[in-house]
């Protein structure tokens, strides 16, 4: 490139655009050829059922411990599709520029884009990119969509938690926020917290191979954390979910800070875990199968699911009561994805 | 909604994420039940093949003549499927909000996007909220991505241009562009200049089902204008296109504000125009097809394709002189989409 910092020509569509996508971030995010390129991608998918899912990142700093806001945001995308149960196929990529990024700090991005989406198999086939005058936007902001193929029987919902089933969780929560929130604030910890970060696909799909139709409900706690989304289950399913305090697993550095900066952990965003609700019977093989993958080695159960009160969740505590769960209220970490 | 402005805690992904997203945001772009939302959306295709785009909206200012930046995210998005000859099904919608931003602006913005989606006959059917501190966005970006049928006979394409085609446009050219830029500046003009951003496919198909195989390439001319959009076919394709200046459709206002402010009108942006090039004998029944849409009533034959020098673009002005036209350098108009 003929600059080291974006420029606003570089969002005109001209000649700037075209080197720019030509030279940088084409060949880097996808490969494809100017030649091949069109207004929209061709693609042909294994079948006509497919997931489809959007976000938009916007995390402040772009550069956290454990990631960045490129990998965060190829793995969230990739993630919302396996919590339908969906082999991830494809992602677009729109990236909205401030004016005055460094070059570099866009080419590490990109380039941890690719890893992350070559890692999980999943192809990048069209995108967009903007510029905006210095002071309208952030640095970067990206936007990701996906679509998925999923299986003609897989039913997995929201809506689809029974009483009876176990709720369990791949790992430990809260690091995400926390790594974000540590560097954002450029807090010195005596410990290290590294974001969670990483695509969940593999992982679902052992746990499906596994448990076929035993496997109710997948979400993944991001914003809101592990309470917030709970929450959602339960009034979706009409059901009530009972958590258990010492079962949740918890890097203790994270609790330290947590409890240092008073963060409840269950409102702290994770991009690593989900939430898995399954038929009892199916617990044990479903705890085996989690924690035979690197991404599940800390799996636990956490809870369970009961009819008595619909919408409701509950917490005991570490010293035998009953704690009530609420969503998230108010913005407890703004910006952390 | 409790508020008048978008605050931070809209985008926490709790309560107030939730009131944002059920009361407001989903029931008027999806209307889906929030018992039925998941991470993805799950879509059953007519089948398995698909176009797939996305790009991002950061117009400024978010309302001008003859639209806003919610219908015209839907406009483009439903264009750039529809420009490799697919039927649009599916758009997600990513809204990426500066704390601040009226909920009534936000209201209209978003009965635009549903509306424009209706009237293509689209469904949203996923969609993401973040919310920026002030000043770390400006109003509104959003994000759409869109997915389309396709039919497996159908292989238009930016490389599919030949030696002796013909190139049309559906009506006048620079009307975008001049209506933001006089909004944005205030500029009181004796006549109103209206974008001409518009749903596209309808088009399309009439042409597409006149012409068949001897539709040969599509495409919107947006940021960069027909020179830029020009250049980039005539690279793909390695053909020379001569345009006839006498034959481009420009409305006067427009031709008269571009001549005041020193804008070449075939580089400024179009949100409702395409560039078709077809096989020569299907030159008549393509300008009949266009003309018999109110979308197209002004639709021109404006240039020819040649294998004289590849990469080439030329106009033969006027006066009778060939001028080189090159792709759009600098930034000439930022933020216009």
């Amino acid at each position: 490139m003929n600059s080291d910092l974006i420029l606003l020509g570089h969002g005109s569509g001209g000649t700037l655009s075209h080197q720019l996508l030509d030279e940088l971030i084409v060949p880097t995010l996808s490969g494809i050829s100017p030649g091949a390129q069109n207004d929209s991608a061709v693609l042909d998918l294994p079948g006509p059922r497919l997931a489809y899912t959007t976000d938009s990142y916007v995390v402040d700093p772009i550069f956290f411990p454990g990631g960045n806001i490129g990998d965060l945001a190829i793995h969230g995308t990739i993630n919302d599709l396996a919590m339908v149960g969906a082999r991830p196929l494809a992602i677009s990529v729109g990236l909205i520029i401030e004016e005055g990024l460094a070059i570099n700090d866009l080419k590490t991005i990109l380039l941890s884009m690719r890893h992350a989406a070559d890692r999980a198999g999943v192809a990048i086939v069209t995108g967009d990119t903007k510029v905006v005058p210095r002071g309208k936007a952030d640095q970067l902001f990206i936007n990701t969509s996906g679509i998925g193929s999923l299986d003609p029987s897989v039913r997995i919902s929201g809506s689809a938690a029974c009483a009876g089933d176990k709720v369990l969780i791949n790992g430990t929560i809260g690091d995400h926020g926390m790594a974000v929130l540590s560097r954002r604030e450029g807090l010195e910890l005596a410990t290290s917290i590294c974001s969670d970060s990483a695509p969940l696909y593999d992982l679902v799909a052992a746990l499906l191979a596994e448990l076929g139709s035993d496997l109710h409900v997948l979400r993944d706690p991001t914003r809101g954390g592990v309470a917030t989304t709970l929450k959602e289950i339960a009034r979706q399913s009409a059901i009530e979910v009972t958590l258990d305090e010492a079962s949740l697993p918890i890097d203790p550095a994270v609790a330290g800070v947590c409890s240092l900066l008073g963060f409840d952990p269950l409102y702290v965003a994770n991009e690593g875990k989900f939430l898995a609700i399954v038929a009892p019977e199916a617990t044990d093989r479903a705890l085996a199968a989690l924690r035979s993958h690197p991404l599940g080695r800390k799996a636990a159960v956490i809870g369970e699911v009961s009819e008595a009160n619909p919408g409701k969740v509950r917490m005991r505590t570490s010293i035998g009561g009953l704690r009530a769960i609420e969503m998230l209220s108010g913005e407890q970490l703004p910006r952390i994805c």
